[in-house]
């Protein structure tokens, strides 16, 4: 299964306004926005095939995220 | 601003069955993903400083997730 980098994960901590953060946080939200990535991602490839196409294009991304969040 | 980087993001789609993605719709899901990112790190910050500390914890995230999702 795939993960998202520990470090940039860090800077967006960071950039909200942590002043520190444990590694551990940094896991889990990690964790976290791969599951909500895995979501997003499952619902536009069902979006594509549903508008006859095997490309996910951004608007196939765009439209999950206007409906689910 | 802290943008996630596109190699995971291209995996974490063709695991979801993408048989093919555009590079805009990589860019697109790790730009959600950053979004959605910066809102749980910035909620997170607040429920620690509730708690009287500094340090963001992965219960802080946690909360946050079950909260909001």
């Amino acid at each position: 299964m795939e993960t998202l980098p520990i470090a940039p994960i860090g800077r967006i901590l960071s950039n909200a306004g942590a002043p520190r953060a444990t590694k551990n946080a940094k896991i889990e939200l990690s964790k976290e926005l791969t599951e909500l990535g895995n979501e997003i991602a499952a619902e536009a490839v069902k979006i594509a095939k549903h508008s006859g196409r095997k490309t996910v294009k951004a608007s196939d991304i765009e439209l999950v995220v206007k409906l689910k969040f």
